[in-house]
């Protein structure tokens, strides 16, 4: 059987070693004689993997006992909402740096709940840098710092992050476990599975304690934090096959070295497609300026839209899938999370080079 | 391989061949060298999966080019919110019908988001029954009235659905697909996949089209049912797997002669379980009154709590898999969803009559 070369921005590919374990007991969890999604969420058998699926996640970015990890239903696109619902409170500020749409969107949705700053946002620069900004601006009143630290549709990412006195709130979607993190940093990191996580279906959040006081017993049960710190995210069923592979997924990092590791493959394989672009005398033009560069997601188009699309075509037709930018803005994008062999990227690496050099 | 005994109330037991399906394309669906939960949602061989989906359960429940089909994440709990603050508009009053925890669950989360009105309820009589409602004392300001189909935690299901002027609302979590259906009779049907469509993860909801207009645009966007109209639920990723599976169930459903086939296959597993009840000269003593049983939860207790919990020890030892009943009630519970084998629950029935004979 072979597998597809799926650059593909998430939904994304998962390690093969957890498809296949996965596989082998979609009938029989355990000896239970039972699926996974067959099981009582309220069951050891379940329980065990549900926690399972925490403490590995703890270990694995080094999460203090005074945060919690949430699982939600509902994307990122949901925690727009919760986010402000919960910690926007008593007249206070959400602010906002904006390095894409999903920071947009994020701040389209504080919007409705109360007053919102944008601090800093790159958006006249079309997205291609992670703005600098400046902290001495922030509100008085701020609640929190949003940002978003990778950029799927531009290719960007944060490098380091802002030191500031409010609760910084991450939207880690697409960068997540792909390298060491300080989480005493954040007051919030939020991140919907699909990218480096498992499928879709599950979020995680990881919350500081301290924060769930400023939810109010009046938001609708589902949409406060406290209702799932309250009851380890059992309070409803949660998305039981989705957790179960996240913790495949989880083990899966741990077996590959924990994040250090994966730090250093990431950074060979973005290697690779940057060397060629810059190599390319112009033929490849990343999106990205090169100190915001993602390396989760390389952005690039080519001289014309017409060899652009020649080459979406060709790269189609060799087997690569996925490598159409973001509907709303074109181009090309190969996305090399985690899971990405380095085979693979080593594959479209040639290609790109041998598509230069035939045109 | 041998299967489980499996009488969890949700999440249940799937159909063997939809599980065996799953399986062996796990890593490679139709040819694409991916995973169903690798695809990219804007795909078109995965848009083929959702739409699939979509239109089988149209067929399977004859629903008009009146309603919308919608996939939500959050459980049927989400629900509990989105309806009121979708529908609950201009000082109009939610009235709604009271029949067990799940009911109460829709209402707190109504009263925290405008009037409501308890049309009719059978607590004090510990939810033994379906409640008569006095249509007349509906709310001349009544914005829906909402009803829970199923009771999975006292074993009741409405038989006949009220003939209202005002949208009624149905939470169907447990019994939808079970038996036909007048989808006309509703405004809004809604439904956690768990217990007769799939994994949990997916909620199915059909709303009649009349109703989007309700919806406020200052909603939070995936609060706003709107959203998902709008997107043919794709909005934001979807959660893919369940809803592929969801798929493969609705096209089981269709195999086994649809809802028709179903319903007659449900009555005769309910009515192996309720003639030992009845047989049994009050050793098992059902807890719903005979003209509110439910076809898809039967719950019953024992003379003495020593001897319900006997009951169950020895079930256990036997291989019978969630009979316990729920957290709140006790008591025993099997719950017998479209995807219980008939011999599964034939086997239950004579572990019953046995267990009696030796005590």
């Amino acid at each position: 059987m072979s597998r597809a070369l799926n650059f593909n921005a998430g939904p994304a590919a998962l390690p093969q070693t957890v498809l296949e374990e996965a596989q082998k007991h979609l009938l029989d969890f355990k000896g239970t004689g039972m699926s996974v999604m067959e099981l009582s969420h309220r069951s050891k058998v379940y329980e065990e993997v549900h926690n399972g699926a925490k403490l590995k996640l703890k270990k694995l970015l080094t999460i203090s006992d005074e945060y919690e990890i949430l699982f939600i239903q509902g994307g990122a696109s949901l925690q727009f909402s919760m986010i402000p619902m919960n910690l926007l409170i008593d007249e206070s500020v959400g602010s906002y740096v904006l390095t894409g749409s999903w920071s947009e969107k994020a701040l389209k949705e504080a919007k409705k709940i109360g007053q919102t700053q944008v601090l800093a946002s790159s958006k006249d620069q079309q997205y291609k840098e992670i703005p600098s900004a400046d902290l001495n601006k922030l509100s008085q009143d701020s609640a929190y710092l949003h940002i978003t630290s990778n950029n799927t549709i531009y290719g960007t990412q944060w490098d380091t992050f802002p030191e500031v006195s409010v609760p910084l709130i991450a939207d880690m979607s697409s960068d997540i476990l792909s390298k060491p993190l300080n989480v005493d940093q954040f007051g919030l990191i939020y991140a919907g599975a699909q990218k480096n996580l498992g499928p879709s279906g599950v979020t995680v959040v990881i919350i500081k304690k301290d924060l769930l006081k400023r939810s109010n017993d009046q938001l609708p049960t589902m949409m406060n934090y406290q209702t799932y710190s309250d009851h380890n995210s059992l309070y409803n069923t949660p998305p039981t096959f989705a957790i179960y592979l996240l913790d495949l997924v989880l083990e899966w990092a741990h077996s590959e070295g924990g994040v250090e590791a994966l730090e250093v493959k990431n950074t060979e394989k973005a290697n690779v497609l940057y060397d060629v672009i810059d190599g390319s005398k112009g033929f490849y033009n990343g999106h990205a300026q090169k100190d915001s560069r993602s390396k989760m997601n390389v952005t690039f188009t080519l001289p014309t839209e017409e060899l652009t699309s020649s080459f979406l075509a060709q790269a189609k037709d060799y087997g690569f899938v996925g490598l159409n930018g973001h509907r709303s803005v074109g181009g090309c994008r190969a996305s090399i999370y985690n899971a990405m062999p380095l085979d693979h990227v080593i594959q479209l690496a040639e290609f790109m080079k041998k598509f230069k050099s035939l045109t």
